[in-house]
């Protein structure tokens, strides 16, 4: 898709008329007295929580904000794959995908040695390795992202419309009142421009602090973000430009002898890029005082840093200078031993990060990601209120791993190049070969959460090493059998808080007396251990709660759907009509076998478990049904 | 996507509330005056019209239906993949790709000759054979496509909404008029049940008669629909249901022995199909006259011609008595030897289709596809009136290729199996043959455009022999030289109205001193003879009539962007930034070599001028820069 010819407009591009991209926020109305959770900031942590909480009409969730309407302009662009990956769950990859800039090549830029001052392409690499994920890493507006979650929220079950012009003034927890202990006060600008105040109460049982770097929930927690103190200031444009530099449509990286060093990073619409220019490694004479920087200084310093080649700023859509440093709080919740928490935290407001591995939106959302279904699974019953510990254990770990990553990476970004002048720099080979190992940190593929009550130990790793316990769940293509439809395996896990069991056929033949899959059913249908008895409410269907799918190694056309056990083939719904999109057999056409692709073991095939986030919970031999009941015993509570 | 499990409910299935679904009909206006384009009939004929004539906002267009609302329920839903390539130029084949039953595989079921009263199956093939469309053949209601054709409306320039409530009574030509000699009439029901009309008249340059098979302007105009007197009548119905029979997502054709024949064709959303039954064929003494059959009848007879299998019908979305012939009008226009057009016919006011070939509703938007970019390039000023002219004749001769297809088919569908008693009956695998033989047809990708002013005579096919000129450009991987970013070719191409050439380079080292490609940017930015020089309107960038774009055989990376002609990296828009989206390299990496799958010269190169409805106009040697001057001449004005 291409836009922004004649210059920047926010908003969906698929409208001609700039005035029509812009939705008007949503009536006033007042903020609910009692809720279950309260989520505080629209920024992309919140959203997405909001977003994965609308999927359940019984949980009452509100959200709101001090700003006066939906993000605009500005702030993140990248999209990790993994982001994506989350994206699909939510059904609305494929339109980021669709209107965003794609990365798929780098380039690094160095001091050409014969003119210094001038520099010179060094290496151009692949952006994302093969296979690393089947959703690519694309660049868009951060805002394009929060209206595809304002979209999901409005049309979930539970219909979310955020609250804005809404300033969390304060927040106290009563822990002798047992069903809404927390209190929220916030203050509500009557309009934009007048001063004047209401004040409104919110009781709720949850609050969730998405409210950014300077969360006022975290203050009201006491907890507090440390880390580097030694914040890094650097500029950011989004910029239309006129240029002769050949790869301004790729991702490049440019380090220059002595005028500093620039990103840029291509956007969506095929004529904006962003630049981001590291402010502190500007020549000396050339720096000046955070408060007297503008957009012009910003441009002098980019044009300096290219030479020789020419760059003429047409129009500058948003810029800013962003100053951040690698920053985490100890805890992401409000919780003490013996004291079940109440408040949480989520995104800038428990971790922060420098932009350039472009890890700010990507955790953020994870984090939400990591949370929404576990709040989910408490507030409706399914398992109880200590599983909400494991967010803070869980993504208080994967962001200090994310804040050394990102150190190091900027570390070496910063630092000069080496060179004869300058022997202690950082040899650009040195930094591209960084670049290119540490391309699963950035993806965000390589998050694997340790051995808890959520995730295996690891003994049968063995029956699927590729798909390692505690990282997410990596998605192959199959074939699937009612329809012959070429799929992602991992597309049919979904935004909706259930678990997922597939199950891997052995090389016994499908549903002969040997099949492993086949007792694997009668277990699971009939078994009163099996956990789908054990976890599923009455009355509902048979995959609410666990969603068993099969994969097996037969050739689609050499299956007999008819033979299949009915537990692969349930029947849902208040007519009983059968779900057809259990089983799967490898895609013998296009792509590898979806066995060699992981690891899975062909002669005993095996069960893995997969969390409602996607991450691999437990892998277990295909016979091991009582490992399978152990597992969702010690994790959900039985009906 | 799942959804319909609890029942069907109509509407974009993103919203978990039904109610939220169906958006309320636009506000009533009166209709405007005048215009230069009246529609009538909001079908996928209309729709699409006013979809491509909503890229032009200086084209006054208005579209009217009698009907009170959107479309909901009913009525066609295959979507050949030629039709998804043209939902693709409008940027939403994407969203139809998701939210559709794709077909992948069709099996045929025939009586069991060791129990002739079952059936048994007979064969399994593959629906779109490899590598005829980049797009799949996907199913799924009309509405849901009448629902992107109204957002493509709406987000257009133009912005175009329906009025509704509009019944056109009277036509009248009145050609002594210069600019609206046509005038029509317009009864507009207060509301829903009140018969009180006021009546409206719109004056008008052109009209086109979308109003379907019983059209009021095929009327007006005097052409007849002629053909097959002899309807045939099937039965049609949406159901949810539960079935073992075990093709019940797949695309099915059943020929019973002695109970007749039915489709099954499965459709979004997991669970419901549509069932097709030939009501002719039916049992001599099960047959009731039209006016007493029932869903209940249609049920009874689809559950005796599926035994031994069972089918249990749980809910009845949608059905209807679908009776139609072969038919045709001689002319789609009002247009005389000496008499230019102002009435166009389009869609089932100018030919109808049995609905087994599912042509009703592609052939419907191919020719409003064929008309929208003529009738801009006229309104427009771009082209004299005469191109009005090539809509009847090109489109006519396609809709009887079309019919005399949809017979046969029709004949051999209806025919009973061979078998020893019946001798003449059709054998099941030469319908299967059949059915195979002519996939191009069903998938749309075998329309051929006759030789004209629009189409060369094919001199230098040989240049391509996979571009076959009359017939649609035919997409292919490639990868774009400035973000390395692997895609179609064919998606440059979009509904905006604009001519393409392809300058497919030769064996010359790229913009070396030999290379064709420089030659052609040299003749064509320079020349006074240019075709982009000569029909480009002064101010307008320089691609805004005709598009070059180039593709070269050196890998991308091998490429060097700074030397390419500036014309391969245009100027555009008020600031005159650089367009980087002109030039592509073949994909080494996943895909075929373009030049290989499309037969295009390696040692030569050449040239493809392509229309802007996609069909390949001329083939010329890459240095024949006096026969494209031509061909552009011939077709568009100079300004
Ligand atoms: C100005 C700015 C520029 C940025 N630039 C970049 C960049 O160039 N590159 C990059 O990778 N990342 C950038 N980021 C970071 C990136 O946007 C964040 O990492 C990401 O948005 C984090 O998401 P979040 O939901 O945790 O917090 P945020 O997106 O910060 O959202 C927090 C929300 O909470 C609201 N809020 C705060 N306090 C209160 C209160 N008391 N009451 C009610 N509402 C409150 C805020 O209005 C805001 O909407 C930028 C962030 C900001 C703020
Ligand atoms: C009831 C029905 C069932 C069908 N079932 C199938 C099927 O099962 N399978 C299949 O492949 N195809 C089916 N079709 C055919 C398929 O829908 C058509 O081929 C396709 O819709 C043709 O598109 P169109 O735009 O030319 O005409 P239509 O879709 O028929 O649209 C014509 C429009 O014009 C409006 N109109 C008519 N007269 C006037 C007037 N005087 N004033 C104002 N408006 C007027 C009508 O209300 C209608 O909206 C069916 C069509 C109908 C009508």
């Amino acid at each position: 898709m291409q836009f922004h010819k004649n210059g920047f407009h926010p908003g969906d591009p698929r409208f001609a008329d700039p005035q029509d991209r812009v939705i008007p926020p949503p009536i006033k109305r007042p903020l609910p007295a009692e809720v279950d959770v309260m989520i505080v900031g629209c920024g992309p942590a919140g959203l997405n929580l909001a977003a994965q909480l609308s999927k359940f009409p019984k949980i009452r969730t509100c959200i709101a904000d001090m700003k006066d309407d939906r993000l605009l302009v500005g702030q993140a662009d990248g999209m990790a794959c993994r982001t994506l990956e989350m994206f699909q769950a939510y059904g609305f990859a494929d339109q980021i995908i669709q209107e965003a800039y794609g990365v798929n090549e780098v380039t690094f830029w160095k001091p050409n040695p014969q003119a210094p001052t001038e520099i010179m392409r060094s290496d151009r690499i692949q952006d994302v390795e093969d296979d690393l994920s089947e959703m690519p890493h694309v660049i868009i507006n951060q805002a394009r992202v929060h209206d595809m979650f304002l979209d999901v929220m409005r049309q979930g079950p539970a219909k979310i419309e955020p609250f804005y012009s809404r300033r969390l003034a304060g927040l106290s927890v009563d822990r002798s009142e047992p069903d809404y202990p927390v209190s929220l006060t916030f203050e509500r600008a009557v309009t934009h421009s007048q001063t004047s105040k209401t004040l409104e109460t919110v009781r709720t049982r949850y609050v969730v602090g998405c409210d950014g770097a300077r969360s006022t929930v975290r203050q009201a927690i006491g907890r507090e973000l440390v880390g580097d103190a030694l914040n890094q200031a650097w500029g950011v444009m989004d910029v239309l430009v006129v240029t002769d530099f050949p790869d301004i449509r790729l991702k490049a990286v440019i380090h220059s002898n002595n005028e500093g060093n620039m990103l840029i990073i291509p956007r969506e619409g095929g004529y904006m890029v962003r630049l981001y220019i590291e402010l502190d490694k500007l020549k000396e004479n050339q720096r000046i005082s955070r408060d007297d920087i503008s957009s012009d200084y910003l441009i002098a310093a980019a044009k300096r840093i290219i030479a020789p080649y020419d760059l003429d700023v047409k129009e500058v859509a948003w810029w800013s200078v962003y100053e951040i440093g690698q920053r985490l709080t100890t805890a992401f919740d409000d919780s003490e031993p013996g004291r079940a928490p109440r408040v949480f935290l989520a995104g800038d407001a428990c971790h922060t990060h420098s932009p350039k591995a472009g890890q700010g939106l990507n955790t953020s959302v994870n984090d939400t990601w990591n949370l929404g279904w576990k709040l989910a699974h408490v507030l409706d019953g399914r398992a109880p209120a200590e599983l909400l510990l494991s967010y803070s254990s869980e993504r208080q770990d994967i962001a200090r791993q994310l804040i050394d990553f990102d150190r190091e990476l900027a570390r070496m970004f910063s630092a000069k190049p080496k060179s004869p002048d300058n022997p202690d720099g950082v040899d650009p080979a040195e930094f591209q070969r960084y670049f290119t190992q540490f391309g699963r940190f950035t993806a965000g593929t390589a998050i694997r959460y340790q051995p808890s009550a959520l995730v295996g130990e690891g003994k049968h790793q063995d029956l699927a090493k590729g798909q390692v316990l505690g990282m997410r769940f990596h998605s192959a293509p199959v074939i699937r059998l009612a329809d012959a439809k070429p799929m992602q395996l991992g597309h049919c896990i979904e935004a909706d808080g259930r678990w997922h069991v597939f199950a891997f056929a052995g090389q016994a033949a499908p549903m002969s007396s040997d099949c492993g899959i086949r007792a694997l059913c009668n277990v699971l249908d009939g078994h009163e251990a099996s956990p789908l008895r054990r976890h599923t409410p009455e009355g509902s269907d048979i995959d609410a709660v666990i969603d068993l799918r099969a994969v097996f190694q037969t050739p689609h056309r050499d299956m007999r759907l008819e033979t299949l056990h009915p537990l692969l083939v349930p029947p849902k719904g208040r007519y009983g009509l059968k779900d057809y999109e259990k089983v799967f057999c490898p895609d013998f056409k296009g792509a590898r076998h979806i066995y060699d692709m992981r690891g899975i073991d062909r002669a005993r095939g095996c069960l893995i478990v997969v969390r409602p986030d996607q991450y691999v919970a437990e892998i277990l031999p295909l016979d091991d049904h009582e490992g399978l009941s152990r597992f969702f015993a010690r994790v959900l509570k039985t009906v």
